[in-house]
């Protein structure tokens, strides 16, 4: 079953890939060049965890969008995807990824037809955290002739979505195991970075008040990248989501959680100017590396100045500070950026490319780009 | 010359608009809705103002990246537009704009074929801080079999791209006006917020310089909107270019160059969760809003909850501050954000909405979205 096969040919099989050179210096930039052993082994490393763990694996497609990516994962034994808005739904299942979980609450009857409309035809679980948006999925499952699961999201300390107490997932979970047309399948919650045993405190207690009404709570569902490889905390957790992994980013490099050998996806970008001695600018900006901090300096670091930092950032420009090595990288020169959160650096393009060391692959089209809605 | 008819139907005229309904209330969430008539009164303002001044409005379409409002600025009087990557210049021929200014190097082959190209079919200007930008511009413009007009950029206290000093600007301009194919067309500035006085002096010197050496400096450009309406530092400034100004953001908002009701562009977005009394959740998170700060507290300000903050976001969520009116906004109801930074909020979706206050006039395509090479 797992596809540990890690041949670029195997992988690339998993993806239209369109020629545009075979060196980098063939591409224009900024591009992001995704090196798919890197993003391979992570793959591989994580999967093989899970199964010693008997932990099920759910990946979440929103960092690679990419319905390639999310095939390869279900192939290496993922036993399926977690997706946060319904058109990226929409764009897995038009490449035949069936097992979904949507973990934003789908709200407006625009959206929830087209919530029946992919129920009808792909295996849909769906998240709830109030009574409205529970009436809503009741609608959307008789409008697809076909029962939905769905979950009840917990706040477990994060501060965003979720009931805020196991009674009222006890409450929640009640109300959906009655409501016709939609099952109870159990519990999700996105922990706070750091708090994962909290977050497991809440959801056993949760469980067994929901035991106690009667009732099965089939999955209990958490994620998160930074603290996946922490196995004390995982009491309880069926199922895990981890998204950032496939590719890593420097966010993760300085919570030590991988290497900078680890991160598959780097934006390959050019030297345009090179003003004073200690200042490169390069032709990645805001709109190619956003602006995300995570709490870090810089917007991302750039392998051939020995990671020195993108020290400031216009829309189109990077600010490289190369003080430590002032006589290196001259205009035409390609550097390639270490992005501090890779996740919203893939939605910013349409197309990406997929290189095997410096070897170019081709481009592939970013699948669920822009898919907000 | 001066479109003024503020109609709707004059300024949708500049569109291909599809129908995606006539209400707020029937579009789905999140996504820019601009008012038209707010966009149309900030562009004659503004022309009004350059025309009063003897000054050449060359507004940049990075913020709206429509051909649409390219069109409409060039009818209002402007007499060319700005462009930051060739790929926006190529989507904005591809509709019909010729006069373009392209304000970042261009640099590497391929770019310098799709130069020429474009210098082909339209009357493109372009800038060069370097000898090796200059030779690269050579190429393109015998390539392209007719001359190329360049800028010299000169740092000003940007501390971005741009020669160092009035001299490096000098030796620049003539080596320019040395190279077949090639006319030296003037300086080009992007002067830092607060520092437009440093910048004229800077290129006022520049220009003296030049004319010794018995050059013309046909013309001179700066801009930015923050310091659009100081009059008093614009002496020796030929040309203005200022992208934000058509829609406006909360920035300028708090930097007093606005109102809030100068603000065209809002993120449509809705409430998804109320998980507490002080908290509602939307679906419009830095996938939507970005995470550019410029400085401020917070990702936007809805204007339903009396402009309180976004003043956190995820990828997909955005957590609005409603602790002032704790019982306002439930599950499914629209606010409407004005974003810190407007310019890479139109980069992040494929179509924005055109309305007329509360009325959808109908969706249109981002043209240069994406375009970051």
């Amino acid at each position: 079953m797992l596809d540990k096969n890690s041949s670029t040919q195997n992988i690339s099989g998993y993806f239209q890939l369109e020629p545009v050179g075979s060196k980098l210096a063939d591409l224009e930039t900024p591009v992001p060049v995704i090196d798919v052993r890197i993003a391979h082994r992570n793959l591989v490393r994580w999967q093989e965890h899970c199964d010693k763990q008997g932990l099920k694996n759910r990946p979440h497609i929103k960092t690679h969008k990419l319905a390639g990516f999310a095939k390869l994962q279900l192939a290496l034994g993922a036993h399926g995807v977690t997706v946060q808005k319904l058109g990226e739904a929409e764009a897995m299942a038009a490449h035949g990824v069936s097992d979904m979980l949507l973990t934003f609450n789908v709200v407006g009857e625009s959206k929830l037809r087209r919530l029946a409309a992919l129920n009808s035809r792909a295996d849909m679980k769906v998240v709830a955290d109030s009574e409205m948006v529970v009436r809503g999925l009741q609608k959307a499952a008789q409008a697809s002739g076909k029962a939905l699961s769905v979950f009840v999201e917990c706040d477990t300390g994060m501060g965003r979505n979720g009931v805020q107490s196991p009674a009222a997932a006890t409450s929640l979970a009640n109300l959906i195991a009655q409501t016709d047309g939609l099952h109870f399948d159990g519990l999700m919650t996105y922990p706070k970075v750091g708090l994962r045993r909290e977050a497991q405190a809440f959801l056993a207690k949760a469980k067994r008040a929901i035991f106690a009404e009667g009732l099965d709570v089939p999955v209990v569902t958490s994620g998160g990248t930074p603290d996946m490889w922490k196995d004390d905390d995982l009491e309880g957790i069926d199922e895990y989501r981890v998204g950032t992994y496939i590719y890593n980013d420097r966010s993760l490099v300085e919570r030590g959680v991988c290497g900078f050998e680890d991160c598959a996806l780097t934006v390959l970008s050019t030297v345009v100017s090179r003003p004073i001695p200690n200042r490169a600018m390069i032709d990645a900006g805001s709109k190619a590396l956003t602006s995300d901090l995570l709490g870090l300096t810089g917007y991302g670091v750039a392998r051939e100045s020995n990671f020195s930092r993108v020290y400031d950032v216009s829309e189109e420009h990077g600010f490289l500070d190369v003080s430590a090595m002032p006589n290196a990288l001259q205009v035409g020169n390609q550097v390639r950026i270490v992005p501090n959160h890779v996740c919203p650096v893939s939605n910013l393009f349409d197309k990406v490319v997929l290189i095997d060391g410096e070897r170019v692959l081709g481009a592939v089209r970013v699948d669920a780009r822009g898919a907000v809605t």
